[in-house]
Formats: structure tokens, C-alpha cells, sequence
């Protein structure tokens, strides 16, 4: 989802310190969540997006706007979600999260 | 979307204390979120069943469970998002959820 | 602040597991903070108040409430706060609070 | 860790909303992190509850003040964990885990 | 309020991103909350510095902080409140934007 | 616990804004909590980090991983204490600890 050369590079930068927390979050997000059937993988970004947003969790955002290429979630879907997160979780939770968008679409354009 | 009798129960307990507020976020969370077209409501039911999970706002969640049967949002959508809820925003604060969600749903089918 | 039927009741409730933690708060909320001069009682109060709708501490938001007739933070001041509270930490942190500041305001009253 | 009769009581409890839930927990929580040698249960009881009383989880925090008489962590580790709570997440954060913990070794000594 | 520069480079940077969010966030923030007449500007920035600091929202505290000369709220006022929050959402989050206020302020004199 | 390095640059660099401010976290922090005999130093590491981690307190997490080589909380502990704030905090929230952890144990070998 996030593409071979990101895994790659994840996983040359492992380190005794976060082996076995690698494995414990490959084996529960990945593992545990993302193959699941029951919703498809666009509306499981959907979802992720406005939680890190909400949580304000800013690496983990820009780490699914990436991903999102790979999942169908579109800028517009993304643009949506985000004044859904201004009202649930406050206009400042979006403001950020709609700054580190443009920044990571903008990027990936390149 | 939250039913007639919701809304006239609602209405008739307003008080000076909240009748701006009431206002502000009718207008805010109904006319500028929920009447957008992009997401369908069904999406804007479990984005928001999500956000209220990974926050712990557990009677804004309970109040969308409730709304779920006018949304399209189905009981296996919340036991699917509350596993990725799970993951994303910790154990803790899905595992409330959970309970909120079955108790609801309990009570509405009575 | 919260009068003295209230400090004599906590005060009577304390055991081994609390003696030094009521310590600890009373020295630093009342000896750190609400005895320091540059903000009047008001001003703390409703500083307080929206600090305590923002995180979801609902305990501590009614406490507020109860003590807000010692302070001079009117009814007013407590529906005006929550509007902000609404746009800055989200709807459901506010709408929560205004379903308490009612409750609490009501008991008060008799 | 939580007593039999709690396990068998919350696996009567299981419908299909919660199924697959409780199996990610379980291989999470319990399979993923309990089981682990790093951290005795005692270390792991404080860590848990200090979590749980700084993110406003209160019904996790009481269940594992319950679980504590299986983990070795004593009434006193509680009262202490609570004060660095107040600290590092607020004196409100700790205010209601104090309060909680009170009423729930209350019950457990019954 | 941020002064017409801010305005201008903000407007913009407006892409299809963000047309809605921003108009959005300018009617519910300014026309529903701050143009309100209950509490002077002071009030407002006081207020919503502290959420914002209690919140961990960084970039919305800094931008109050800059707005801050325009409201009347003074770098007196923002050190006091750091105080409150400090005892009432924990010494780190204060710390953050003791931090943040000392680096805004620093460059607003320049 | 800091090192007297570090005491000394924070103490030069206090100004108006933050003198009573760093008075009354010394005297809540150190004076309130460390000083205390129950939890040795590295229980309360240990305590502080997941806390921090859990919260998003990122400048306040990363202090407290230069401070563990004054307490005897190993890299070790820090590996393991973020697995168990993954499960309880959400993923997000353990991943960015795992990298500032990361880098800032790099910067301390150098």
C-alpha cells in the first residue's frame, strides 16, 4: 500500500529497538486491519485520515495522504473529510491537517 | 436524520443557555457538513462513528448510533470500524465504543 | 471557591490512597495558581471552564460549574464559552459540556 | 490476569458485533504485549493504568485497578502513579482516576 | 484580526484543496464566534490560547500568539495562562507553548 | 537529572515570560513528584515516556529519553514501553515515539 521502495527503506532502518515493535504493527495494522474484507481499502483510508487528524497525529497523516494513491482515496475525498474533522473535532485539528495535505500532495506531484 | 421525535424533544428543551449554541451548531454541523454532497451519508455516518471512538466522545457516539438506521450505516460497519479504530487510536477507546455501540443498538431494537 | 460544605465533605472523604494526591492539588491548583494575582476569578473561571470541555473532563467541568457562583462567572459566560469551545476543540467536547453546565446549573438553582 | 469469572462472564457476553473484535484484542493486548518477558506484571499494571488515567479511559482504568490484585500492583503504586499523573496530564486527568480507583478498591474489598 | 498580510498570503495560497475548508472555517470561526458580542477580543485570544495549549494544537497557538497584538491580550496575559494550563492539562503541554510563545513573541519584536 | 549542562542553558535563557512559569514547574515536577520515595527513578521514567508518547507530548518525550541515562531506564525499557503504548494509545502514537526515540538515542552516542 505505501509502495516497495518506502518498505524497503522502513525496513533497512530497523533497528534492536524497534524490531519487535515493527513486527507488533505489521501484524495488527496490517494483519490485522487492512486485510480485512469488509470495507474497501479507499473508505479504510478515509477513516484513517480523519482519526490522525482528529488525534492530531501528523507523521501518521502524511504517511496515509501518501498512501492514499495506492487506495483510491482521491484530494477530493481528502478535502471533504477534512471540514467533516473541523466540525467533529475542531477547526484546528483540520487547519493543520489541510497544511500538511497540500504540502504531501504537492510533494508527490513532483 | 436523527428522527422527528428526537428533534421536537430537543427543540423543547432549549433554554437561554443554549439557544445560540443550538443554532451555531445546527447550522455548522448540518448546513455546512451533512447536507455536502461528496460523501454519502452512510460514509459521513462511519467517519464520524470513528472520530467519536478515537476521541471518547461517548454520548455524541451513542447519538450516532442512534442515527445510523436513517444513514445506511449498518451494525457490521460499526463492529468494522471499531476494530480499525482499534488499532489507530488504541485499545481502550474502541473498547468503550463497543459497549456503547452494543447497548444502543439493543435499546433501538426494542 | 467551592464553599465550605463542599471542602469539609472532600476533607472528611480522604484516606490512605488520596492524602498526599489532595495535598499535591491543593498546593498547586489553589497555593499555584488561583491564589496568583494577575487574572481575576472570573477570568480563571472561565479559562478553566473551556480547558475542561476541550479535554473531556467532565468530573472536573461540573466541579467548575458548581464553584463558578463563587467566582462571578455568570450563566452567560458559561453558554458564550461553550460557542468557542465548539469551534475550537469540536461540537461533541461542547455539546457535552452544555448538556452538564445545564444539569449542573439546574440542581444549583434548587 | 483479570479472574475467571471475569473471562467467562465477558465471553457470554460476545455477539456478532463484537466477535472478531474481541479476537484482535486478545492476540493484541494479551498475545501481543501481556505475554511479553521484558516488564513484570507489576511494571506493567502501572504503566497501563497512568495511560489510561492520562488519555480519560475510565473504563479501562477501573479495570485494571481490578486486575491489579493479580499483578502484584498494590494500592500504594495507584496512589503514587496518580500523583505523577497530575504532573505530566493534568490535576483533573488524576482527579477522577483517584476518584474511580477509590470507589473500585472500595468494591473489591466487599 | 491576523492583519491584512496574513490575509492576503493566505487567500492566496487557497488551491481546490482547501476552497471550501477555508470558507467554511472564515464563517464558522469569525462570523459565528469572534464577531459574537459577549466577550471582548482579550477574552477570545485568552481563552482560546489556553484550549489551543491544552490541545497540543502548535501552529493554531502560534497563530494566536501573532493575532494576539491585535486583541489586546498582552505577553502577560499569555504567561499566566501557561500557569493554568500547566496545572490543569499537565506541565507538558504548557511547556510546549511556553516555548512556542517565548520563539513567536521573539520574532514579532524583530 | 537533566545534567547540569542542560540546567544551566534552560536557566539562561529564562526571561519575563517564564520565570514564575519555570518556579512552578520545578517546584510541581521535581519538587512535587521525583523527590518522592515510592517509584525509584527508572519506574518513573519509564512512566513519564509512555505517558508523553500517549499524549503526543513530543519535545516533553524526547527530554525525558535524554534523561534516561541518569535514571537506568535502558533503551531496552524504552523499546518495550512503546510496544504496550501502541496497544493502548493507538499505533500512531507509538510510531512517531519509536522515531524521535530513535533519533534522539543516536544523538546521545555521539
Amino acid at each position: 500500500m505505501l509502495g516497495e521502495p518506502h518498505v524497503a527503506r522502513a525496513s533497512a532502518g530497523i533497528t534492536d529497538l524497534d524490531r519487535d515493535f515493527q513486527a507488533f504493527i505489521t501484524r495488527t495494522a496490517w494483519g490485522g486491519v487492512w486485510t480485512r474484507p469488509h470495507f474497501d481499502r479507499r473508505t479504510r483510508s478515509i477513516l484513517t485520515l480523519a482519526m490522525m487528524a482528529a488525534l492530531g497525529h501528523h507523521e501518521e497523516f502524511k504517511l496515509h495522504v501518501r498512501a492514499s494513491r495506492n487506495t483510491g482515496c482521491t484530494p477530493a475525498d481528502i478535502a471533504e473529510l477534512l471540514i467533516q474533522v473541523a466540525a467533529y473535532a475542531g477547526i484546528p485539528a483540520a487547519n493543520s491537517a489541510v497544511r500538511l495535505a497540500k504540502e504531501t500532495l504537492r510533494e508527490m506531484e513532483q
